[in-house]
């Protein structure tokens, strides 16, 4: 028995050079009406495949749970970056034409806020949050339904995408990074919940916007709750909008699909969007860190690169992380250097090429981390 | 007889994975001292490659000037950008790697001015400058001398030129549109060395940092004088920096160099880096407008276009700009479709390829444009 | 009054990563039956985009002829290359994942020559004919029709191209050079019919097949007139298929476009595939050389480029074709180097970009011209 | 004690477009002239760069023996393609202006064996032989002495390492595939040399020239042996070659790369390349083909592929090799597809990316297999 019917729609985010609409699948699963939202969309950009899986283990086992809240499931959010090959590979971290991340095109408008805050004072928690939700479909909304001209390729794309995710509760962008271990970008007040992810890496964010999925959805309701805590109200943030990092790029992994599908699962049945789920946490230890200590290590030189600190592992400073291999001086200079950290740290991620410039970004860190 | 002695320096600015050091040609020639000093930079983007024709068109008049300041040039800014192929075109707008575009990499510290504002009130204007360029001149020495696994490729080679760009007084960083007309980024305070350039379209620029060449240099003077007159006090600005566009992409044109060189000329000229010399701003209508006021026009639609609105055109509201022509729909819709501006307008420059996505920016504007 | 009422049909050529259908638009017209068939598609290359400004053209004309032959059109050929951007340019000469041209990819069994000649040498020429023509597609349904795990992408969209101009009696494979004048590639037996193009280059081109659209229409015809003519029978060959250069890419010009489209109808109307056109060809001098004699001319030095030599432009051997400037050596070396030819030449086109490596093709020039 | 000092010189292959000299380094040991000379190159493809790391591990071990012949090592034997970059990854599989795969550019005259069988019938085998690799040498050298408007990028490239690799009797030519298991291309001359490389797969190949390394070295000796032979005269072919496939693309690995070399070092032993070295092969089944059936399996449909045959895994008809998940119709088709071969295989590599259109090359297989 379905417990859950899926239905399917099509929705237009663009249209390419010979004319052909760009189309976007939209999955939906209805709920009784008495849990939170949720919104889970994957692969905008175009090399992070493993999300549509992880879509595609939620879609077999939601069709057989019950629903209170309502589900939306996105895959393929972004079908320029999907299908912008450039050798064997999937170019699609950026708009090609203009260098801009995919994931830095979504919308806030500061002034809402502000002006929210000011003219809803009166109204009680559940008038002013539904009125906030509206405000920022609209807002959106008021972007899409302007002149044609004044939306560039990605904000198109973007603002389809925000429009969705603004009408729920909790939101979930799943990405992966290069070569990289699992890890979940969480804003600080949405602490708590990181424990309902099977994941042991966790990067505490500010409520800096910087144009990212899950910003543009708790940011608005973050400064909200401050620009009401400054008059003397308290409103708990209804909404909860996290990155999921899913491991690497450029892989479909069917097994870790299901593990992915069942942490999200337990963070959603935490937040009762399920009636009668089984799903709990994993009983593991979760390490975190702030943004601010999340350390790039840029190559000191250029050169081929062997990997050696595992992804996941933890660092003691002077250990080695990687080699990088020289043969142009083979004679004159010493051809393999070993790098190392100054610091204790995590190895979260490292970049996918061999291959090296001087500068290039060669490893992410945890630093100063702490158990969660 | 050549009054001014060249000399060349090659710097290193990276290193690339076979091991190959990345270096710069930097040419200068020496003045008497009397006048200010000179930077003078071209083809940070790797397309935009009619700035090294300009140098060239420079050096061989400046060789037989005879100097006031010191001057320096450099060609081929950007030797990653400008050896990136993709296809027949030159891929060098930003880093293929991150889609971070070359040109908004430069570094600025805006706690250092503010601290030596404080710090530096006893000493008077002169003291005051030489302290100042010195202070920024170490502030990027500091990153460079720093960790090399501190900063990214890009960053590098932006320090390596900037810390060059801030022994200077004047600064020019030498650009290209896509297909363009010449116009002139200038900074409001500058304006009026704006009409020393042969140059009939100047956008004025606020004191905003988004991490481009000319703003580097300008901006930290701009705050400091600022910050100086909260104080009470007035620094008239010493630095001028303009970023210069000469037109197209892809294209040398030799003798239209010459005649940009000329303008230049004419600038240095106007600001005394030269004694006796004979160049003179041509006698010609500069019109200018605001950064806020210049106009992105994004393509409403995919399609083939044509490009009607002629660059550096003023072209009235509704008349017709550009025809998309769109053939998957030939017998269902209007397969031409005319596009036309809501306002007046001065077309400064349109978009390389006749095959667009929804959303392409196709043109951009000078509107509320105001004569010089 | 329309003459001719057009009907479009979508054919499905391949599938993207995302899932979504390739698609190409297919126009056809009828016509009486008693004149040949024509098949006419463009921008089989990606940035080549101006055959299908022409193909509108020509659209807007046939609606209002008799047609004696059916006419079936084929814009966005490629909605691979078609969508393929890299920076502002279209990257759609290759496929972005082999690098293998696109227009390299169509199917020649000589076999199927061989054999057909043997075994149908009792025929006439009309049963042979048409026999032949049907071997032709069914050759190509097969391949089709096939494991579709036995063809790669580009060979896919070929054969389905292939297909539809099997089935006529004129093929027409609108393409465009670099920066380009405007030639035609023509099989030598068909030269006479180039005199009816209003195209002042024609570039006479042997039975070889390598892969491309037209070959893979006149090769098998060709061969199969040489194979009947070894055993003593004359067969006229029945088919004419040519590349028609339009000029350069990356550029719609719709006047142009019409002009190209006069062209072409001047040529079918030759080809009696109108009733009572008045399409003739213009009063022009044509030029023609052998495919031996097109001459590449590569980039001796690497550089920066001013193309001197105009594009349809008679050239004497000694004459400046282009300058390279180096800046790199400013002062130890000539940094302006004229580059000329030695013998005489008509400069057919040149390469897109300014900036070249030591080797790129920078012109091809028509060498050992003749009257046509 | 190091038994054999190794010496560097650079060779320029090129030049980019901002003048800087393309150059490659050559390592060369002198042996004491009793045996055969030998030439290693690696990472002619910019990805493929374990080539490099396998010549490190070759000189560290080199410079301990003891040689008869003399060894020349080239790494970064392809400077563009090392350093072509396009996002993360390194796009040098063919070049980015024309599209021509590297591996495709070598150079062949063919009248030139004619004419020497002609020839040179008189001569011993000594003489001929010498002769005849002068000959190649100065084929070679004659087309880098022409003028330089004559050669592209590729070529200059290719001939330069063409004529180091034309002084050697062994010429080794290091790749990798996308993600592949080891194996290596082998003249079927060459067969039993084969089996002193510790590489379980071996691709037999026949006389014919496409451009390639491997095949520049010995199809001139190979059809010059048959030439002779069918005057009568047998020549044992002095020369080998061979195209070895260390795994996969973009990764750098120490060790593995040592057990490379040392599979290299036992093959060069067997060929008495060393004087008393302790190099020997492994005691492992080898498994051929024939080139003829090394099947290239398409993916059928567009899709995100979980790649599951094992590589060197020997796969059973009918058992799957990949799954295809296909969200975009995940209620209306089946959305998870599995593929399988009609015939037993061996796989030997597949794409490097989970995503993929409709006829991307997903896997290459091994069929009709026999052991070594």
């Amino acid at each position: 028995m379905i417990a859950s019917p899926i239905s399917q729609e099509n929705i237009v985010v663009g249209e390419v050079a010979n004319g052909l609409p760009l189309t976007i699948p939209v999955y939906r699963l209805k709920g009784d009406g008495t849990g939170p939202s949720v919104y889970i969309q994957a692969n905008m950009h175009g090399a992070e495949v493993q999300g549509n899986a992880v879509i595609f283990q939620l879609l077999e086992q939601l069709k057989h749970l019950n629903l209170k809240g309502d589900i939306t499931l996105v895959p393929y959010a972004n079908p320029i970056g999907c299908n912008q090959k450039s050798g064997e590979f999937t170019l699609g971290r950026f708009d090609p034409i203009t260098g801009t991340n995919w994931n830095r095109m979504y919308h806030y408008n500061t002034d809402l806020v502000t002006q929210f805050a000011q003219n809803h004072m009166q109204y009680d928690d559940a008038i002013l949050k539904s009125a906030f939700k509206q405000a920022l479909i609209d807002e959106v909304d008021s972007k899409l339904n302007g002149p044609a001209y004044l939306l560039n390729t990605g904000k198109r794309i973007a603002l389809n995408l925000q429009k969705l995710a603004h009408q729920a509760d909790i939101v979930l962008d799943l990405h992966t990074g290069p070569i990289s271990s699992k890890h979940l970008y969480c804003p600080t007040y949405a602490t708590n919940s990181a424990r309902y992810f099977n994941i042991e890496h966790v990067l505490l964010i500010s409520s800096d916007f910087d144009g990212a999925m899950d910003e543009a959805n708790f940011c608005p309701w973050w400064h909200l709750s401050e620009a009401l805590s400054k008059q003397g109200r308290e409103l708990s943030i209804p909404v909860e909008a996290f990155t999921v990092e899913l491991g690497s790029q450029e892989k479909i992994d069917l097994s870790e699909a299901l593990n992915d599908a069942n942490s999200i699962l337990s963070y959603l049945n935490y937040k009762a969007v399920f009636v009668n789920a089984p799903h709990t946490p994993a009983n593991i230890t979760r390490y975190a860190c702030h943004l601010n200590d999340y350390f790039a290590y840029y190559a000191p030189m250029g050169g081929m690169v062997e990997y050696i600190a595992p992804l996941g592992g933890h660092i003691k400073a002077g250990e080695p992380i990687a080699k990088i291999l020289r043969m142009e001086r083979y004679l004159s200079e010493q051809p393999l250097q070993t790098l190392s950290l100054e610091s204790d740290a995590i190895a979260i991620l490292h970049f996918a090429s061999a291959s090296v410039n001087q500068g290039t970004e060669l490893y992410k860190f945890f630093t100063n981390v702490f158990e969660l």
